[in-house]
C-alpha cells in the first residue's frame, strides 16, 4: 500500500494526514500555525511530519499553502495569512525530512483532489470554485492541474463582473467575489436587516439582536426554515455565482463545476438559483452541452489529499 | 522537406495552402465557397487539396473552418457562415484524397500557429484574441490546443462584461464583443458622429458624408492623421479590450496575449490603451508578472498555417 503525506497550511493551523491511493486518510494530526514566523511554521510542518514518519512508511510529501507558489512548485512567494514571503519550503522541509516534497497551492490542491478522487472523478477539464469568505479556485484541464504562466491562474474571484462596482480587497472594483462569495451572502442580509427590520425579524432573532451579528451559518438556517429574505438572499448570491459559471464556460467549456467552500454547506440553496443563472448565461446553450454543477465531496480535507495525490504524482 | 495543406474554409472562400515545417507557405489556392451547399463545399475543398496533392509531395491535411468541432475533430457541428451541420468534414474529404485529415475550428488553428510559428514562438501559455467583426479566441495552455470538454472553449468574446448590457446576436447581454470589437469601434465613431457632426467633421468626409458611411478603415485613417475623436474611439474600445485580458490572466495567467484581427491593423492605436487597461485592471498587479500583449504575426494566413500544422503533429 503506497501511502504519502499531505499538508494544509492554514494561517490558525496546521493539518497533516496519511493518505493512501484512493485517498482515504489513515491518520490526521493537527497543530497550531505561528504565522508570524516563517522559520516557526517551516516548524511545525517539519515536527508534524515527521510524527507520522514514525508510524507509517512514506514515500513523498505534499504541502499545500494559502498563497501563491513558484512555477517549480518549490517556493511560496507570498501568502496573505502566513509570513512566508519568497520562502524556499520545498528544500527547507525536504533538508529535515529526508523525503521529495511537492508544494502547491492549497485550491489547486482541493481541485486536484475533486478531480481524481472527489465530486469529479474520472472528468478531464473540472473547475473547482470554493464559496467561502472571497473565492477561491483550481483548474484541472485536459486531466492535468493548469497553473498559468506565472503560477497565478486560477483567480477567477477577481474578474470583474460590474464595471465600476462594489471595492474589493484587490485593490480592484466589481470582482465576482464581491458578489458571489459568503461574504458577499452576509451583506446582504444584514442590508436588508438594516432596510427592513420587520421583514428580517428571524435573522435579525439569528443574530442576536443586531444586523452585524447575522453570519453565514445564520442565513442558511433561517433559508432552511423557509425565511423568505433569508431565502432570496441565497438566490441574489446563487444567481451571481451561476452567471459566472457561464462566463467560465465561454472561456474554457468545463465539463463539471465542483462548488466547495463553507457557502456550500447550504447545498441546494445556493446550487439551485446558480444552476439556472447558468443554464440561462451560458452562451449558444441551445447547441451546446452545458457542464455539470456539482457540490463538492471531501470537504475541509481536499487540499490535504490532493497535495497528497500530487507527491505521489510528481 | 515534410510538407503539409492547411485549408481555411470561410464564409466567401476557400483557401489552401502547401505548408513547410517552419510555417512558410509554398503555394497557396483560393476558390470561391459555394456556402450554401454542404456538399458543394466540401468538392470544393476536395478539389483545391486534389490539385496540390498533383504538384507536390504532402503527409496529411488540415482543415480550419469557422465553427464549432466536435472533440475527436472529425465533424463540423454548426458553422455560422457555412451550411455545415454536424457535417463529417475528415470522412468526407479523406475519402477522397487519400490523406489524413485532421479538423479544426479556425482560431484554434490560428492560435496554434501565433504560439509555435508566430507572434509567441516558444511560449506555452498563450491566448489569441482576434478583434475584428466580433472577438474570436484560441486558446494554447502547457504548450497544447485547448478546446474544452466539449469542443467549445475559446468563447470569450460571450463572458459578460456589463450586467444587462447590449444585446448581442448570441441572445445574451452586455458580452465582450459588443464593447471590445470592430463593431463596437465603428458603432462608437457613428454615434459620435450623429452627436457631434462637426467634432467629427473628418470621420464624416471619410464616411462619405454619412454617419453610416464611416467603417473601421476609415476610423483607423482618421486616427492616424491625429483626428481626436476617431483617436478616442480607440482608447474606449482599447480600454474594454485591456479591461478583458485582465480577467483572462485573473483566470488563465497566459504568458502572452496575441492580438489578431482586421483591427488590430490599427497597431498601438489599439494596443497602447489596451495595455494600459490591462496593467491597471491586473489584480494582485503588485506582486506578479504581467504577460506581454503583442500583434499577432501570422496575418490572415495563421489559420491556413495553424490547420498545416496541426495536421503534421496529429
Amino acid at each position: 500500500m503506497s501511502l504519502t503525506i499531505g499538508v494544509d497550511v492554514g494561517g490558525t493551523k496546521v493539518a497533516a494526514g496519511v493518505v493512501d491511493r484512493d485517498g482515504h486518510i489513515v491518520e490526521k494530526l493537527k497543530r497550531f500555525t505561528p504565522a508570524a514566523s516563517p522559520g516557526g511554521t517551516i516548524t511545525v510542518v517539519v515536527d508534524v511530519v515527521n510524527e507520522l514518519l514514525g508510524r507509517y512508511e512514506v514515500d513523498a510529501v505534499g504541502i499545500g499553502a494559502a498563497g501563491f507558489v513558484d512555477q517549480t512548485r518549490s517556493t511560496v512567494l507570498f501568502a496573505p495569512n502566513l509570513a512566508w514571503r519568497d520562502e524556499p519550503v520545498k528544500k527547507q522541509v525536504e533538508d529535515r525530512i529526508g523525503r521529495p516534497v511537492v508544494v502547491e497551492n492549497d485550491a489547486n490542491a482541493a481541485a486536484w483532489a475533486e478531480a481524481k478522487l472527489g465530486a469529479a472523478r474520472g472528468l478531464e477539464q473540472v473547475l473547482l470554485i470554493t464559496v467561502g469568505t472571497g473565492i477561491g479556485a483550481g483548474i484541472v484541464l485536459d486531466g492535468r492541474l493548469y497553473r498559468g504562466r506565472f503560477g497565478s491562474a486560477g483567480e477567477p474571484g477577481h474578474y470583474r463582473v460590474v464595471p465600476e462596482g462594489r471595492l474589493c480587497g484587490c485593490g480592484n472594483q466589481g470582482c465576482w467575489e464581491q458578489y458571489a462569495s459568503g461574504s458577499a451572502l452576509v451583506a446582504e442580509a444584514r442590508d436588508f436587516a438594516r432596510r427592513s427590520p420587520e421583514a428580517a425579524m428571524r435573522l435579525l432573532q439569528l443574530g442576536g439582536g443586531s444586523p452585524e451579528g447575522i453570519d453565514g451559518p445564520a442565513v442558511t438556517r433561517a433559508a432552511r426554515e423557509g425565511d423568505l429574505g433569508a431565502v432570496r438572499c441565497f438566490e441574489i448570491v446563487g444567481s451571481w455565482l451561476g452567471t459566472g459559471l457561464a462566463d467560465l464556460s465561454a472561456i474554457l467549456d468545463p465539463g463539471c463545476f465542483v462548488i466547495g467552500g463553507g457557502v456550500s454547506e447550504a447545498g441546494d440553496l445556493l446550487l439551485q438559483p446558480a444552476r439556472e443563472a447558468y443554464h440561462h448565461g451560458l452562451t449558444g446553450r441551445s447547441y451546446r452541452e452545458f457542464a455539470d454543477v456539482r457540490l463538492a465531496a471531501l470537504g475541509p480535507d481536499a487540499g490535504l489529499i490532493g497535495a497528497a495525490d500530487l507527491a505521489r504524482n510528481a
